[in-house]
């Protein structure tokens, strides 16, 4: 991957490659309690995140993941089942992004990432693309749903950058 | 932070201590290239993020931040800004998270917290708070703007958590 190059040896995938419809599906990510201290301990240092004693004594009564944990975990899945292989020109964002139940440690996570909409920008040679992305826990309940916005170089215009540089 | 204690002698917010318009100025963050190619290596390894040659050539004309990384620096400049001394219950997500501008090697990233909406919520005993982001640049432009959703613990529901247990 240091490379730039595609780490498997699916075809490359560009905007005109995309259509509604199509599903990514995830390989799966188990989170330690020693992941879910140390991520939190770096960027999210809340008691429910890294303090076992005062989660205990909190509302979740436990210790839990923090969500931009479970955010990164996603981030790592998706661009192994999909962005590695495309030709991404920007992230632009979240439509929205709900953290619809805890994970706690020792949760085997997976998901998939389902194109919702492609809008093609002929002038521009690019198109954006809209991703339904899920992640769910091991007993089968979405613990994190998401709608992200991007930008998807069209193949001549990938060639492009490539070239003038 | 350790304990589950306030990190500061501030006095501890409860949900009813909130209300719309109240800001918390962030401190500042600088991003290395360094930091920049540890995170994205470990949660986004897309060339744009972990491969220089590659990013020289690419859309950006060099190498640019993870979105997540920029949003993961938020977050910890959030939680010692606000969350830290907030009676937290949990993070609900976000309605809407913009990536506006790249983040390259070197940019300090600074920040505010803004209470858009407080919607208490007397039978559970806390509140809904609706919370604008902004992390900016050093030179003054917005890079990450975001809308969360979260709930604030009353002060009695609160000290109820802590006695419970």
């Amino acid at each position: 991957m240091t490379t730039g190059e595609p780490v498997t040896n699916e075809p490359m995938l560009y905007a005109e490659d995309f259509a509604p419809g199509q599903e990514f599906p995830f390989e799966s990510w188990t989170l330690t309690e020693r992941d879910i201290l140390e991520f939190a301990g770096q960027w999210d240092p809340l008691p429910m995140h890294i303090d076992r004693d005062a989660a205990d004594r909190g509302a979740h009564g436990g210790l839990i993941a923090s969500g931009l944990h479970t955010l990164v975990i996603y981030q790592r899945l998706v661009v192994e089942a999909l962005w590695s292989r495309t030709a991404v020109v920007a992230g632009r964002g979240f439509r929205q992004l709900q953290l619809r139940r805890v994970v706690r440690p020792g949760t085997t996570l997976t998901g998939r990432a389902l194109i919702a909409d492609v809008t093609p920008r002929p002038e521009r040679g690019d198109a954006l693309l809209i991703v339904d992305g899920q992640i769910v826990d091991d007993e089968g309940f979405v613990v994190l749903q998401l709608i992200s916005d991007g930008v998807i170089a069209g193949r001549a215009a990938w060639d492009g950058h490539r070239n003038a540089r």
